[in-house]
């Protein structure tokens, strides 16, 4: 009996001690995933609510990472993950997606290879329930990268995507959202007028070492000028490169297309020689914070460790990988 | 009259050694233009034909010149310089684009302040006679990046921007190479097909060390689907940091987005501690080679050191600085 609790602390030990994949553990999978970063108050959200999102976090975690356990792909376990956030009603994607000025929900994607280098993206659809196979199909059947508006429909329907209606987008709390910020004329550009940008992401590596990154978003609420912000732009919002790592971002899209956030963390582990887990922390709590950007990125190196910074009070995220780490976590 | 030759010889040598600006020529001022890079035949091209995008190419790099000379920013003569290569009928940006594959002028455009890393982009525009000033206005006023299609021309008349029909951007040249393209069924996605890449740009520096980058494109001969290229797009086509360097591209844009090439020049300055010539030259002959990508960049450093590299036959450019450099090439 004695012996064999000492087994089971010994296996206990070795599940949660970090065996550091650089050491040899080459078949390391690892995902994370995000649904958006800002503020996000404590006092405000009710224990329901928690639950619902962290409901929905922990689906699109496990659904990611049982394809990365059955030997799939990271591009394959990061469109899994995305596509789950983007059905959920509570995050700013798909399904749920704020409102533009105009009433309408115009959803932008980005996905990227880091093995091949090759991502696809859509910005501005109005009738895709799920923007990010589409970017996929952009990656994987044509020689572009990004596609936008009614051409990105166009293209949709030529691959034989089922359109849905506008009307399927709708949320009551979204609608509300936006007959606010029209009250107060106000783009929800910052958090402090929304609660928190929803944009959802997932960054995966999988068995053969191969990294993905994805990320979905409606954009802001009350968003005027066909605005587009970082989530499909590849080097902003979303990139991944085999020789550094992969980036999901989320936040005040603008700031992390003029600080190139994505590409900048993947270059300052190629060049610079620093952790992932180094430079995202650079990035979002000095180069971010220096021209007055917020959010987070959720990041997965070349040897599957995963971070997880934000410069808000919240970001809603998940993370799991095969030493055994399973965590879904908001503040 | 031998001491005065002998005084000219030496003010001539003045003039032509390269007085390093990093020891101690503060208020270098520096610009360089470029109008498309891909297989441009000597043997194809009229002795008159030459002349003529010679002429053009001078006078935007004067304009801009001009405006550094009379002590005005990097980021009017980025302008200045743009605006006449996409008035000029030869390039494709602004009048002269390329058609879509529904016989369409759909235009794209980006300008980056190196000094605040501010920067203004509209993709998929109609009916804007100068793309690159409507960049400028997305910049100077919204705290938006890039703007879409039919929004930013709502943008664009909000800011009493005059719009033009899309019959003015017709030259009868561009619906041959449509007609062309559409016989073979082909985008004109790389040199081969349509000649070269038109894509229009500019990098300066004035005389307070602020840098700027401009680019104006008409895309892709041929294009469906409301492709964007890497022309709008920051960090690809297009960024300015006066940390290290301004950056505009022209090429297979798909290639130069997966790369982020401008940003990943920058980049190698700030974080590698390379010169902007061995990087620019590193990046489009070996980064953007390995993954099958034709072009060239334009660079400038922060010390006004101007750099023209390109991978393909050739690239239209032009180069003029305070220390009495002023070049125009093509081959």
């Amino acid at each position: 009996m004695r012996a064999g609790i000492v087994i089971a602390a010994w296996t206990l030990l070795a599940v949660a001690l970090p065996v550091r994949a650089a050491d040899g553990d080459k078949s390391m999978i690892a995902i994370a995933i995000h649904g958006g970063a800002g503020v996000i108050s404590r006092v405000l959200m009710t224990e329901e609510q928690e639950r619902a999102y962290r409901t929905d976090l922990g689906r699109a975690l496990d659904a990611g990472y049982a394809v990365l356990e059955a030997g799939g792909t990271s591009l394959d376990a990061a469109v899994a993950a995305v596509r789950i956030l983007e059905d959920s009603p509570y995050f700013n994607a798909g399904k749920g997606a704020v409102f533009n000025h105009a009433g309408v929900n115009e959803l932008d994607a980005a996905i990227m290879d880091g093995k091949t280098l090759k991502a696809g993206a859509v910005a501005g659809v109005r009738h895709v329930r799920n923007p990010i196979e589409l970017a996929r199909l952009v990656m994987d059947r044509t020689s572009h990268v990004l596609l936008t508006g009614e051409g990105a429909e166009e293209f949709a329907l030529e691959q034989g995507v089922a359109l849905v209606p506008g009307s399927y987008f709708y949320t009551e709390r979204r609608w509300q959202q936006l007959e606010e910020a029209r009250r107060s004329d106000k783009v929800a550009a910052t958090g402090e007028d929304i609660g928190y940008f929803g944009t959802v992401g997932a960054v995966a590596r999988d068995r053969d070492g191969n990294l993905a990154a994805a990320t979905s978003t409606g954009g802001l609420t009350n968003k005027r000028w066909g605005r587009v912000g970082d989530s499909p732009i590849i080097g902003a919002g979303t990139y991944a490169d085999n020789a550094s790592c992969a980036v999901s971002a989320t936040g005040s899209g603008e700031y992390f297309i003029r600080a190139v956030v994505a590409h900048e963390i993947c270059a300052r582990v190629r060049l610079g020689g620093r952790s992932a887990a180094d430079a995202a922390r650079d990035v979002v709590h000095k180069t971010l914070v220096d021209i007055g950007g917020d959010g987070g990125v959720i990041v997965v190196d070349r040897n599957g460790e995963l971070t997880m910074e934000f410069n808000t009070e919240g970001m809603f995220r998940g993370a799991r990988d095969s030493r055994g780490r399973r965590e879904i976590a908001i503040y």
